[in-house]
């Protein structure tokens, strides 16, 4: 462990997040999310909730303001226009650590197509449905480095 | 070994299916099918018979509910109708482990282009002709986790 | 996630529990444990109290009755007769999956020692201090196969 | 497959018997064996019994006559005496392929020991107890190559 | 070496014939081949001719029935109908062991692109020219297991 | 970058000090300490003072408060009781960050043996001699994490 | 270090700037730039500013006289005209080195494509904004060799 | 060494040339070449000119007589028909050792793609513009074996 | 295949022979030699006799003359004094190439020991008992060179 | 190239030289070194005299001050006293880029260990005997650097 980062981001983890530009993007996916052969790096999360990890990861990584979506979820299938009860959650943690950001949602193919070209994909042990979510990596600027 | 796993499930075996995903495939060949040059991984189950290992996988495995065919097998070549003695054994262990799903075919090559996008493949020892199965993984809900 | 085998258990860790046999070791550790360096292979479960992940691997994994100690923790530094509440707490799982077992402890350094020669370290995200211990696998006998 | 070869040895084992030379060691192990951390490459073989892969090893594989045992199991612990029934189960799949060589045991310790040696371990999935035997490897003369 | 192996089949060679399945196929090749940087694994046999290799493989490795054309040599360059010596050699051995098997022969650079997608190439000493050939491994029935 | 971790450590150096436990060493060096054939890890940090170096990863890593002597320097050659301008900078920093530590130094062979068995080594761009710094990782109390 | 070769330059990087030939291209970018997942091999330069990394390249490696742009920056996003400080900073240090030479702009993505195809980028800790330079290498005739 | 082998032929330029079959195609460059980044495999020959150089490949091997244009450098840039000093020196030692065949040019990026699917590219220390050439194996004929 | 080189040679045994350097050594071994698990590097030359790899190594690689023997081979085991008909065949191969060497032998296990520290193995096909040969390269002088 | 830097350091020479630090050693080998499998890092310098290389090398890399001997030869075998002509080009060489520098020599076998433990050999193609020197790193002092 170190001094004011959150446990929950290992060494793996955190060096991935520190490696990752403006644009690129990361996923915090649920249990039964296709992750592994998918194409990106995993990282596994086993017994951990999606909502501890978003919440770990908006702590040290910015979202991109240069786009009007930088955190992105999967749409219930079938159901385009469901909210499930984890969008309010994510909307919430999102809108604490980045107050102007919005969550949106994207069809599940859609979703797997973007995923396969993000830096990585957290697998949470996550049970609940549709806890899938793209997050765009911003950038910091010089007043803040 | 390890308490109620299926002792025919091997470490890289159980690991795979672990891994797997909502819509991951998997397939069980026999002792004749072309799996080591295919692609996907392949695992080793010489002397194993397809059935026992179709058993075995089910046994922690679920199929996908979320399409309408998530039990694959090989239609016979040059005679697409044949019913070979092993599909009623598949069509059994399946009604077994999952009462409503069905056991369909398709052609030898379009097999082998679906299995080349499968996470990985068993190669039983299964001396019967026909003997191959492509599984597509379900998912496990909130309440059954 | 498969059926009846517990969320907590990953692909990787299953596979080593699945790969150990008779009187191999691995240790579960806490967060402040040196287990990366070790030697041993390290797996990460951060954010996971080191009894929830006893719990999960006692849930498939025998203990050695052919030896007095098959659990073993670590002894407060420069005080081995205390006795740290964590220590009860593996008592109590142990006892449910294994009744006839007992929790002892070993010195720092020895316990360091024994860990370097372990099939694979689980590093928990466990706060607690002291939280680490070692289980020597069991055999399954034929009538349990 | 391959014609005349039997179907049990699979493509990494039959590279491993035609590569060892006289005096080369294989262990073929039972399923509580703590083989994948002892050193050697490990050969999974779930689901096998100890003695159908012995009959298919020394159906290709000469033991060595220039040593006194060639055939070793590891003897009951605690009681060095014990004829356990997979001795004579070895013996006489032993007699049949070499008539003139005997089955002989070395203690618990000492068996790992020089297994540790061995070119390569077969795991099979045998759950008899004390079903484990160490191979070593002859020659084939010119007038039988 | 093994029994009633013979013994020109190494460990490598062994395995990949071993691994091969219904429809694969591997490449002799003679000297001159460009053969290792074309793609598949090669394996060395220098020294050795492509007769003698083709009578090795041949006495495991069945050929495929299920399509007209499981031997296929390389055509003489700017003359398609000339009848190398070498092909009646490879007719002979064929014959032999699948005596209703035809040698056939495709142009040279349909050669390499077939050759390409082989699951492995042979690379022989043979010094006669023209001496390359594609085989096309067949499956073994259950009554032949 | 990340939000309020140092920009002078990347990724894999962020993620060495989190796989870093109770007790583990990394090393801060100067420009002409041999770093790269010693044996651990190596992380170039070409053109970066020893001393910015030792503040970025203080600000993360607590020190070992169970050893006498957790900030070890490297002693002049033949003049152990010299005092380097640069102890003095080291000195200054672990003030800043570990009120209650101090900095010592070892002979220079007993340096590298030590340096040898570390986690990692930081090589630094630091010119000014003797600019070498051994720092043991302490432990983040339970209040804490 | 050595002797009269800038000490910014640390061994890969050497390496990566002699192995270069005529037209090979290599990224100088600043903190915020998505190196690490874009391609080629990313080298770490945290802390440093992508000033000084231009002065110590140009210091060693020629640059391309064959082509018009042979230093190509980026333009500010959305406002293709915009003259952001760090281009007139980077316009001095080339003019110091290559007289001649003249650095321009193109669009953000269109950077990323070519940036793509580079030999290499070196990912300083620069904070400004639009700190990112593509430096294609000239050759060295053979009177200067 | 080797007893009658040009001791500039290292140990892998030997092996790949050894290597390399009918038609395929190795590379010698001057310094400036862009080798590194092309593709092949790039062996070292830092201060040997490529005349040297060519005359030792031409040592051991033989020419490809089944096409017209078996030995090819490099037109000059922006002046195809010019003559380069350094042809006269190719073509001299391409006629000592192959007496019918001549040395042609193409345009330079013709030449880039060409080399990127050669077997591999000697990069020598040659100063000497346009000092690179392609070169296609034969065959060396039975009686020539 | 190579001018003037022995056929026999292939790519990674002539990169090894070149490789070689004073008093390094190589085993030519025969087809029941323990070869492939004894640690150096094995070269498989399955089908070739010995003695024609002893043809084919000495027409290439000088033999040590700052040593009494440098070329070994294997006693008869419990019988050190017995002639075997291949030592002859060794030692007039030898007398051609190197004419004041002599063939010498050591006892079966110290030869195993020895051969444990060569730079490579060379596996032949060699069926005659006894056919292993131990050869220590020796220098070639600037006037050979 | 780069400019200002000698052509015959190559990329990973250059790398190599770089990432030595003070007391790291290089070893200038003649080509009758046995170097490939001594242990460390071999690169090839086929044609390149042993005092080309040292001169080059001595060029960019300072000798250790801090020892008495820097520049180690090996001594004639059997004639340690007898004064090789290539001892005194080297002693040449150095005094140009080290005035107070000695060249010394040590025996044979004691050469050999030393190199073992080296950075790296550069194995040039030096015909002359006895034509190997160790070079020990220096610092580079801060008005140095």
């Amino acid at each position: 462990m170190l001094k004011n980062i959150p446990p929950l981001l290992g060494p793996q983890l955190l060096s991935t997040l520190r490696a990752m530009g403006h644009g690129d993007e990361i996923v915090i996916a649920d249990a039964n999310f296709p992750a592994e052969f998918l194409g990106p790096l995993t990282m596994r999360a086993d017994g951990i909730s999606a909502t501890d990890m978003l919440e770990a990861v908006l702590t040290v990584m910015p979202l991109d303001e240069f786009v009007d979506e930088a955190a992105i979820g999967m749409a219930v299938v079938g159901n385009p226009d469901a909210r499930e009860p984890i969008y309010d959650a994510f909307q919430d943690i999102i809108t604490r650590h980045e107050p102007k950001m919005s969550f949106t949602t994207i069809e599940r193919f859609a979703f797997y197509d973007r995923a396969r070209k993000a830096a990585a994909v957290i697998q949470t042990g996550e049970s609940r449905l549709y806890a899938n979510i793209i997050l765009k990596k911003g950038i910091i600027r010089p007043s803040a480095a």
